[in-house]
């Protein structure tokens, strides 16, 4: 028995390929590292749900549906409305797409709901975040990219072209990764053939543990702890006297560098502009020299994307929401792909407890409270 | 590669053991039928979570606890209140355990959260059904059991101890089954450390899929269409001269007679009172005898479970959220047996697409939109 199901083989995918050897990441047939140059985030929804690049024609069609499906059903609006502005913005999600299966528009085909669920993602975490901070919300325009209008539903006002870039190159990097927890649950659910709306919705159940979701807010908080690169050694020291783990390292299938790290680290180098990021910057650095040294541990993609929202205007507490927004067009991708050949996902367990036990009533079991 | 992990062992649990071969489930090692015949609700909800039988010191406390936690917060009452009509049940089961998520009580422990999920489900399930249909809605009662309470929300009236019986048997029977897909998920889920009511809602969203939750249902259908015992060879040779499934038969894991169907038909024979039960019932046996003498497979619990929640009262669009009610004990059993022992569950998949696509930019395409 494998625990956790590692190496173990539970389908068969024409989504994503990891080499974790050689350290490279391939939607489709793509290097990652092309796709982060010259794609963007619909180009690569598209190349996930049909397994090829669009062609003009194509492009535009599915640029502009994505675009025009953005606004919310009434249903999911006032659903946010009434949430209490504390809650947990991972549960405020669940809540909100479990809204969007009750109230989404019934008529739309399987590519239909995935490009809804896709693009409503997109405006309603920016539109939860309105909600609990009572920022001004603003409505999704058609006549901006998607990563132009996430950081426009944000932020209120329309990016620079090198920020949409840059967020272009955040969704792209996160647009899926093979069977990863949430994508394997969303594929689990749809072995069912349950629909859409609820694979999805327990994708986000699963991004949201913090074995998952959560580890470039820790990555943060990390750097912030260790406040400049000199207490790099003394942070790595104590950590590795407790055999605390350090977030932002090592990855189950990645035997080297996670590729999107390294194209992060890229772009981190360029945005680098304030004192306080440069200095950050130089921890992150330091943390990854003397990780790679001491322990042949090499950073992964959280290492340094929480560095890149920050930049952009992404608050900490949203860091996990945007990722969930990154990655859905890679669980729509899976969702559909396990539809198109399903059989049902139950695996069987190892059992270790009694089988023979004989059953006493309660009366003759004793009185005490104690085993 | 199995195709959806058939027989694939993916982890150890002491919670539950099916023995296929010789028709035997078992609960931390006590027998369905002992504890179909003796136990109750509540006594096997503690068995599965503490792998033991409860004292009777023990009994008490905890079905009391779990009889008081029946009242719905707030937020879960006006969620549901807001709810169109005509939504489906499940994806309000999922609403409603998100906002439990948002709402329940943030100072319980583990268990107390376990049992705050189990005893309010039940309360949410009649309380929707309420909701959709205008009944009246009626305040649990901390004086009744699980199963009572069950059918008195839903009814309106206090069963009498022969129906609380058969609810008792039909939740003792749903309460777990090992490794299904909508524990799976909860287990999926768990293993990043995601909380235990974004696990149950992953476990609904699951239960949801016709291929999992939803086979009762079309065992009544199925019914009602034959009609008449005699009809059933003529709709058995038209189902298998077009290869189509019959419903409520076979299982991945038992090779013989499901032992919760052999449970569920001796309850069938006692309650068939009415004209239409006996008819009824007389297809469901002749389906059975027909299935295991020209295909040898046998029925499983899916088969007369409709049979009987019709009998208590229960409307068959209600039939999936009661299974989900029934099982969320084993969901709760074994998310928390994840918990205590954990690793993320991240299986890995067989690429079968290409590896080396050159990028080309999209004006080099070619302009049509037929592949």
């Amino acid at each position: 028995m494998s625990k956790g199901l590692e190496d173990v083989v539970a389908g068969t995918s024409a989504i994503t390929f990891i080499d974790g050897v050689r350290g490279r990441l391939i939607y489709a047939g793509y290097d990652i590292s092309d796709l982060a140059e010259h794609s963007s985030y619909e180009e690569v929804a598209y190349l996930l749900w049909h397994l090829r690049l669009p062609k003009p024609g194509e492009f535009e069609s599915f640029a502009a549906d994505l675009r025009s499906a953005g606004g919310l059903p009434l249903g999911v609006l006032e659903g946010i409305d009434d949430l209490e502005l504390e809650c947990d913005t991972m549960d405020a999600l669940e809540m909100a797409i479990a809204a969007l299966g009750i109230y989404d528009d019934p008529r739309l085909d399987t590519l239909g709901k995935a490009a809804s669920i896709a693009s409503k993602i997109g405006t309603i975490v920016p539109y939860i975040h309105a909600h609990k901070t009572g920022a001004k919300h603003h409505e999704p325009r058609k006549d901006l990219s998607f990563a132009s209008n996430l950081l426009y539903l944000l932020n209120g006002r329309e990016p620079d072209a090198f920020s949409e870039k840059l967020m272009n190159v955040l969704l792209v990097l996160h647009a899926d990764h093979e069977l990863n927890a949430s994508t394997f649950t969303a594929r689990v659910v749809a072995s069912t053939l349950s629909d859409m709306y609820s694979s999805v919705n327990a994708a986000i159940a699963a991004l949201k543990g913090p074995l998952h979701g959560g580890a470039n807010e820790r990555v943060v908080e990390m750097v912030e702890r260790i406040g400049s690169p000199e207490g790099v050694p003394r942070f790595l020291a104590e950590k590795f006297a407790n055999k605390e783990k350090i977030m932002g390292f090592g990855h189950r299938v990645y035997k080297t560098l996670d590729p999107r790290a390294r194209i992060l680290r890229g772009y981190a180098g360029r945005i680098a502009a304030t004192r306080a990021e440069r200095n950050d910057l130089a921890i992150l650095d330091r943390l990854a020299d003397e990780m790679v040294k001491q322990k042949n541990i090499y950073p992964n993609v959280d290492f340094y994307s929480g560095f890149v929202l920050h930049h952009l205007g992404v608050p900490t507490y949203l860091f996990t929401p945007f990722f969930a927004v990154g990655r859905t067009p890679g669980w729509l991708a899976h969702i559909m792909e396990q539809y198109s050949n399903n059989r049902i996902i139950r695996p069987i367990a190892e059992y270790t407890g009694p089988r023979d036990e004989r059953y006493v009533p309660i009366g003759l079991r004793g009185g005490s409270i104690t085993p």
